[in-house]
């Protein structure tokens, strides 16, 4: 099955609804900003990769739908749009790697017409899927070398295809094990409050004939202990120079039970996911997110009392001297002690 | 707000609904014991305390209900009544101490009427609800010596109100505190699959007035290292002569990130569960649940695909070396080393 989890099509951006899956799967077309900032925001599309894709087609699109052509009005509103997008969600950097690839081919091109801007955005919107297709396949290549038969492996929330444009980090490694005959299963923490890894990695995984065994996020420790995972592969949403990684909640805990048992802990996201600007996992920022994600979303009737105080990052940093690697495009990074 | 977990009233055994919290609170009346194996299973009374309850009443109600007055068949249907219980769930030893407590009662009554028995039975059932009505007291006195003001303390699951006749064994603890006029605030695992800290501890500690804050239990690890959980207090399902401890699944990740971050990890229970039987955690029978409870249950619609398959132990061991102290309704049992 071909899942193409977002793209440029009838100048549109063109997006499945992921809040949908797994009961619907449904492409949708974004074709205006706001329609684009709430899909980011709702998280119909989510993701570090993809929202790099996500932005740079945003401006795209921006420049599709502006009607003063005048060159000075055309760049300023098209600024405009790329800081209205910045403020959909803090965390992943690649959102802002995205808009800033962006920036450059609107400063690359400030003299020219805006058509042929409009044209020059609309190929780097592409370069950026086209480049993300290919580090997703050789972040694969890499891992997949750290797969042994018979491997027991745990993931959290959805680092696949459908954080990607169509490999992933986290899950393409597993692909591309498949690919190469390996034999292994998946534990998928089902990633508490929007469930993700229930509703969007075991769907993917399942589809691409992984054997994929879905558990909640409080029972990674009892398999560990049980000495049935043998490795961890998580993505990333930030990565600060030391190595300090941002993820989905719940991360944090699997590193350090990870560290308990013994057990290596494997981070997997391409260089557009390191920020440079940010020297420990500290300064990043963490999004919190509506208490009513934990308490209303999904479920038939509140699952609290009404007025319950609720806290709900959607994001931890784990400390790098709790990952054993970082598997990049450009191959493993290995911590020197490790 | 007086609530009544368990009661035997009008002849039959009266328990709230517990699956209905927190959106409806509903007296039901349990008139056979089909009725109470159904609801014991399906968990509308749960928590180890309360289902030594649920299994003595239910001898009670077997009692009331045998028609076949000779004493030889009246004693060999309610032996029958207590084995048939024994199934209704494995993990928590309060409800064989319960069953257990009652066959003495029925050899003791051997050789007398079946009326004298019922009535010997129905006072044993009073005797070890108003034991634990004191028990849980001892335990609140006890175990609030270890919070000060000013603490942030965690609790998973229900160990509370609802877990007990009415007091509670963790959350006991916090009603002495408040009664002490402590102030320090609880964060709330929320506990999946059936989201009883959700559901049950916030909708009590609320009822109560205590200052509760509802956390998904991934997030657990990010409160811990960003130092905002002084200590740690759970209840107990079984605990094995070495003081390894089977509660919810979750506490045992607890308690790996409360070592980890050097955080005191506090059991408190009563002495009914305790199994002298069992030499370690190792021995102690863990429930395997429905893959609904994960998939399905309390959700709109099912959260995962169809067929995908799911890891859902109820319960997990946390090794005695992870226990700060144990906390009884004989005082405080502190590990030599620690």
């Amino acid at each position: 099955m071909k899942i193409r989890t977002i793209d440029w099509d009838k100048n549109s951006i063109k997006i499945i609804d992921q809040t949908k899956l797994p009961n619907e799967f449904n492409y949708i077309y974004l074709k205006d900003i706001k329609q684009l900032f709430a899909a980011i925001r709702s998280m119909k599309i989510r993701g570090a990769p993809a929202l790099a894709a996500a932005g740079a087609l945003g401006v795209v699109l921006a420049a599709y739908n502006i009607r003063r052509k005048k060159p000075g009005q055309f760049i300023k509103e098209l600024l405009r749009v790329i800081d209205y997008l910045s403020t959909s969600r803090p965390t992943a950097v690649n959102l802002f790697w995205g808009l800033e690839r962006m920036k450059k081919v609107i400063e690359a091109n400030k003299n020219n017409k805006a058509e042929v801007l409009k044209s020059a955005l609309l190929s780097e919107g592409r370069k950026i899927m086209q480049e993300d297709r290919i580090a997703c396949r050789k972040m694969a290549k890499a891992g997949s070398r750290l797969i042994k038969n018979g491997d027991r492996v745990l993931t959290i929330c959805n680092a696949g295809i459908l954080a990607t444009i169509d490999y992933g980090t986290a899950l393409g490694v597993f692909y591309q094990a498949k690919k190469e005959k390996k034999q292994f299963r998946v534990f998928a923490c089902e990633t508490r409050p929007l469930l993700q890894g229930a509703r969007l990695t075991t769907w993917e995984l399942s589809k691409n004939h992984i054997d994929v065994t879905l558990i909640c996020d409080s029972m990674a420790a009892v398999l560990m202990s049980e000495k049935k995972i043998d490795k961890i592969f998580v993505g990333a949403d930030r990565i600060a120079r030391n190595g300090d990684t941002a993820n989905k909640v719940g991360t944090y805990n699997l590193a350090v039970l990870a560290k308990w048992h013994r057990i290596p802990f494997y981070v997997v996201a391409p260089l557009s996911s390191f920020d440079n600007n940010i020297k420990t996992g500290r300064d990043i920022p963490i999004e919190q997110r509506s208490c009513r994600e934990i308490t209303h979303s999904y479920f038939k009737k509140p699952i609290a009392p009404s007025g319950v105080k609720v806290f709900n990052p959607a994001f931890d940093v784990t400390g790098h001297e709790l990952i054993t690697a970082i598997i990049t495009e450009k191959g493993i990074l290995r911590f020197p002690d490790r």
